[in-house]
């Protein structure tokens, strides 16, 4: 049964050594080019391969392209306004402005319910959206790109949930940004398996 | 730059189609040998490597050795205890008995707050440990072995939470089995990219 186990490219040390290197970059140092239209399929498939209890399929993601970024701008500056309606016009356009970062911008939405499969739970369907991301944050790095998770106060905002066409069991719960990395960053140190792990022995 | 980023053993074709034949294998059809000491360690460090906003590690595992297993077998009996007082031998026994799947066995557990940390909302929370769970995974088909995701109704059992010795504000979100697959099964169907993407081209 192994043989069929041991497919993976390159060892074990190989893809954990691949998975620290792996870290976060945030959109505003993510440049052009970014993936192409393979890259990008690329990158769906890779989460489209979660684990999925029940094959629900309980997350989506919107693609939001280069001739779409005005509109979602308008959504943000929209969002923060909801959230203080007294914003000035500065930082309407650092809002306005977040919406051109990276080339590729996906936002990750997770479908909590109304689904007649309610006994999978929001936590469950959580878990699969998270092995999603993280899969295609590997692929990511895999295709020599940097990529990196935001979320922020617009996730809630009527504005966001609008312009995304979220119907009323969805939730947006963060953008993914993947572009060529603008600068460099030292690897992230990472916490030691002592600090998650408690082990019970009797 | 990119440079740094090609690290990744093989190619990105190479890494999604190890991603696409690694698919879960139930507790059930994990047998001897599991992961070693220092395979176990492995895991744990590529789920370290997970996303983390604000490096609050806002997850843990509790492993559950073998000795430690007739112990969780009662906890699982107390915990369908709890939801039906009535429950006959026979399902008290099927109850135990879960425990004792698997060779490497342990609970994935979410802090959902109570640490000051509650801008870090849950549903990123559990994307951390989405991706988490996704590198275990990934990590236990490249060391060779097969590994699955369960959760259940014993989660928010009192018995599950004291065994587990979890906090007020900590969740028990499923158990991750790793261990040699017993009996093939099929690479499984994924959905296709279009049922998963939608696209804002203007």
């Amino acid at each position: 049964m192994n043989l069929s186990h041991s497919a993976f490219p390159g060892s074990a040390e190989g893809l954990l050594e691949s998975m620290r290197r792996r870290s976060q970059t945030g959109p505003r140092h993510l440049v052009e080019p970014g993936p192409d239209e393979g890259q990008r399929r690329q990158l769906f498939e890779a989460a489209a391969t979660a684990p999925d209890h029940g094959q629900i399929l309980p997350w989506r993601f919107v693609l939001i392209h280069a001739q779409a970024r005005a509109r979602l701008g308008r959504a943000f500056e929209q969002a923060l306004l909801e959230r203080d309606a007294a914003a000035g016009d500065d930082e309407r356009g650092r809002a306005r402005e977040k919406a051109s970062r990276a080339p590729f911008l996906a936002l990750a939405v997770v479908r909590e319910g109304g689904d007649g499969q309610e006994h999978i739970r929001v936590h469950e369907r959580m878990v699969s959206l998270g092995g999603a991301l993280q899969n295609l944050l590997l692929m990511a790095y895999a295709q020599g790109f940097g990529a990196g998770l935001v979320s922020g106060l617009a996730m809630d905002s009527r504005a966001l949930r609008e312009f995304c066409a979220l119907s009323e069991h969805e939730r947006a719960v963060c953008f993914v940004a993947v572009g060529t990395v603008a600068r460099g960053r030292e690897p992230r140190q990472r916490p030691p398996v002592e600090r998650l792990v408690s082990e019970l022995a009797r």
